[in-house]
């Protein structure tokens, strides 16, 4: 009773640790018959990859996708595809400081109570690197959604508290913080910039729009596609809020402001996110995810060693400011793998429409 | 790959509409030997239960537990416990007016979409009355947690803009809004009645606070126990939001302020809300919910028919101005039925710990 | 992690005593817009009701089916169905004396091992009493494969040694064996009898052919169609050992008698029970289950009480001489669970046939 | 929904083709702190890898186990462990005429008909070669069994219709049948290489015995020790029977036969073959296995290419002439991984011995 699959119909399993061999994902119930071939990989892994700019850690991984399994000359096979990332730029040795200590605000202290032990480099299991495995699965995800005209598109909504206020989906990947508004971007810059400085990190949030849904995926009454997005992007270690919709503000509504009136060609507003019951109702599908800041930072804190006694930890090696905007293409592959599989899952339910009655 | 069963090694399934004979919960992988009678389902029933107050819907349901099975000379035998709530006060007439039109802010439409049909009366299976099973079931959870030291309670933290500043846990059952500060409980009424005679509702936020959690519960990478919490609460129909810990504000902070510090007697700030990298740390488990205004209001909304032809819309009928407070309970239930969930789960994946080594 | 579920596009849930309220079943993923009533029920009940002849248990039951959600109209909607049956006929009185001792070759003895109790009246959920509950189910999903051209049919291939050779589906229904061999009913009969006479019981094997089946339902590598039948066979109380096609058999053949000849019009032989590879071939599938002597016979047996001593057992009560044939409807009813599941699995695992490619 | 992973407490997906780059498994659930490393997988593999003696096939594997992840520092870590064989000798070229025909006997037609392709490179995915990831994972399942007193043994019963009678657990490893009475091994030599010379196959049967088992594993009513052990045993794909204790002889005895009377010091028979409810009664677990004869002849068969037109097909290549021996170590693997996963699903199944009441 483990936790490391994700999805019924379509279902994903990730393994590995980030200063290990490397990680991967198995993807089990992807249909057959799907072009796939490891040069599909090469965009989604560069947009999540370390040593991107000189904004993020300068550990550098090619984040390679190698295809073990599940594709025959060019085409999936119906038949698990296993994605294997090995690590390259390894580097352990500035973690040996860490072997005692636990690092504030990481799973050090959680997975020693948990497991008996915990990987001092890096976090192990625990590290963000395990999300490059999600990235890879989310190319896969993206095939199966293209069945339908499903599109998903994340970006930074909010980074240090710069928000961005016009949203222009074709400016996503023109800068280098997947930011949708070009006039708040040199703002982002000082502000990450500046955090770095001081040693610090900073938080942000990002929001997902999925345009093209059709309307009846998820399923009532807990697999409801809002539910299982909500434990889809908080699955993601950096996140600590999710939001559908008019989301907290809807707290502050009237029902008459915030019921979307239905018209003949669609619903007028789009208070609910997409979302009725449940069940997409064909509109676009907004979430918004709120991203804490980097545990690591360079300045002193205060923890314990594994005896329980005190000291004081200064961190030093390769660490992001913000896990925005890293972090935008992991929620988007999230995203698309709730979708993936509940395509494949309503597909099954029979609803009559399924059967052309 | 219909999806109305929950949890693993304490999974419950629910069935039931609101206009059908009754609602109920089959829930597979109680421990035995847990004393367990129908009286102890009195209290929480009443809590949720409508035509509690003047405040509420006059739909008066005794929603009164059956055990129908797993129960033996007053103790659980470690076989389904399966509870039936029949429907007392089904008065499905005044629905029959919506046999053709979709409720905006309702699942109508949705469910029309995906099955092909709708229930016009009440909703059906996407009627809040299901949840009257989750809190039923939320009751043998509560007895699963506490073989360990475990306490949930939930509170409303904020409605129709009101929000309650001091947290008097001791207040929550003292006044009909489970509001745990006495001084804003005035305002709360007026704010209610005021929507009320409008003919409109409001929203709120309700919060959730775990005592006595021992660390190591939750299962990475994608069962972690905050994301779990997220897909329970998420799975509520009201819920358009949740965050746990500081959450949202976490978005603005640096990783100074954020990072909770560690010390010999425990964590110096609880900004992670008591999880850290999925796993419970030990510290106080916060988590809040926004709840969304009820859509059933009585003012005219535009909505369309099953032919997609335009049509106004007034309801009349029996309903809350307002989900919270008598969601309260449903989310408390929620929150156990997660806890209960991964406690029995962390006995099986076998922590050293565990096996005393 | 208790074990109360079965399947996974169509889940069945089973819950209930033999001398509690009732039994019941919930079904979570039946296609919606499929008519379903009360009186559906009926006939598959009452083949497999005790006090059907003179040959079974004296006790009567009527198992009617009430159904308690799901339905609408008339129709399915795509919600969970509940199906509950009172147990109307509980005479707990004669098995007081078996409060402490456990009956041999019954589950007394490791379930009081198991969960520290044991339900002496009657085995409590060990009961064949829970079987009912699956062939309800398995009305549903009749249904279900009914969108396809399956046909399911069991029948008595042998009963205390008397085997039917020639196989007269016709004949099933005209005795009350549900024997396919009208030859040998007589000589079951006299074995029956004398059996009963004796006090002591027989076991039988019960085989099951399914018709009609398309090619492509069975998911490797651990669900095999194979797989699944043997569990859902297996899972039945009765039943020691369960073959496929030539099954036992098949060890002493060579491969070139075994291999099934492949021919534009279809196989030329079956010894393979109409699947390869766990996936159906479209030929007939061919399963056998063995059915031991039900245990519960009016002969002195050694056996313990609770403290561990040494005691000696005589029953006296309403049992069965055989299972066989009140489990002919019970194993049919398995197999059309199995393949209501994999035709709806099949819909979701995308081979481009399905996407029509 | 597609069906690669096997377990809930103890869950392996496997993934692989037997022509591909190689196959693996992903285990997760295993409880931390197990010493686990390389070296121990060598034992287990040898004994099912092929070119093990002139009697298999000549392919050589070596068949060397690679922990991609889930181990540090020589323990498991409580995260998943992933386990990688390459395939080292493919020699896809003697496929090449298979690339238009069906092989009768083999799943070829199946998967054509299922995912719209096949891979002719012997089978692919439906290869023999994807037990040899089952038996990596059943090392790690043997150390979770081993935190009990569990051990499996498995041996061939029966080979080409020679059969063990005398049972002697020592002999099974010292001959290359892993055979349990040396007076039959001559026998069966001549009888494989009879077979071998007539470019024939045959088959046999396989017994499992497990003792040490404690009473209480196994989850009623569907995910029985014995339902699940059936499932297991025959998701392999040679196997097309399964019986357990007296299995299809029980069909004829009578319950003053069959029933294994109880006495203080335990059961004076096993019928039962260590099963009572689907629960684990203490007793020795016996269980057999029917293993058809290999479909892979070099005999003229009958056989239709992928337009459905008629031909004739002469295999040639590399083959063994038996499933058995090399089907046995797979055999108790799919036991032990039964095992682990029932051991550690009792431990959250909360039975009052578990809990100290």
């Amino acid at each position: 009773m483990a936790g490391n699959s994700f999805g019924q119909a379509f279902k994903i399993t990730t393994f590995g640790e980030s200063h290990g061999k490397g990680i991967g994902v198995i993807i089990d119930g992807c249909p057959s018959r799907i072009p796939l071939m490891e040069e599909d990989f090469i965009g989604e892994m560069a947009r999540r990859r370390p040593g991107r700019t000189h904004f993020d850690t300068p550990r550098v991984e090619l984040d390679q996708v190698e295809i073990f399994s599940g594709v025959f000359e060019g085409f999936t096979t119906g038949t698990p595809i296993a994605l294997l990332i090995r690590n390259d730029d390894v580097k352990s040795e500035p973690y040996e400081i860490l072997r005692e200590l636990f690092r504030p605000g990481h799973a050090d202290y959680t997975y020693f109570k948990k497991y008996g032990h915990f990987d001092f480099r890096g976090g192990g299991r625990s590290s963000a690197r395990e999300t490059a495995a999600r990235v890879a699965a989310g190319v896969v995800a993206q095939k199966v959604v293209a069945l339908s005209d499903i599109v998903v598109v994340a970006y930074t909504r909010e980074m240090g508290g710069i928000r961005a206020k016009d949203i222009d989906l074709e400016a996503i990947n023109t800068n280098p913080f997947y930011c949708p508004d070009v006039a708040v971007i040199d703002k982002m810059k000082e502000t990450v910039l500046s955090a770095k400085e001081e040693g610090d990190s900073i938080g942000g949030i990002v929001e997902i729009r999925v345009t093209g849904c059709p309307a009846g995926l998820g399923e009532p009454v807990f697999d409801k596609l809002s539910a299982d997005l909500a434990k889809a992007v908080m699955s993601v270690g950096a996140v600590k809020g999710v939001e559908i919709g008019a989301g907290f503000e809807t707290a502050r509504l009237k029902g008459s402001e915030n019921n979307d009136p239905i018209t003949p060609t669609g619903f007028k507003t789009n208070n609910a996110g997409g979302i009725l019951g449940g069940i997409s109702n064909g509109d676009d599908i907004i979430l918004r995810a709120a991203v804490k800041p980097i545990p690591s930072i360079m300045i002193d804190q205060d923890t314990i060693d594994r005896e329980g006694r005190p000291d004081r930890l200064r961190l030093t090696g390769r660490f992001d400011t913000s896990a925005v905007p890293r972090i935008v293409p992991v929620l988007e592959a999230m995203v698309k793998l709730v979708l993936a599989d509940h395509y494949l899952r309503a597909k099954s339910n029979g609803s009559n429409q399924e059967r052309g009655c």
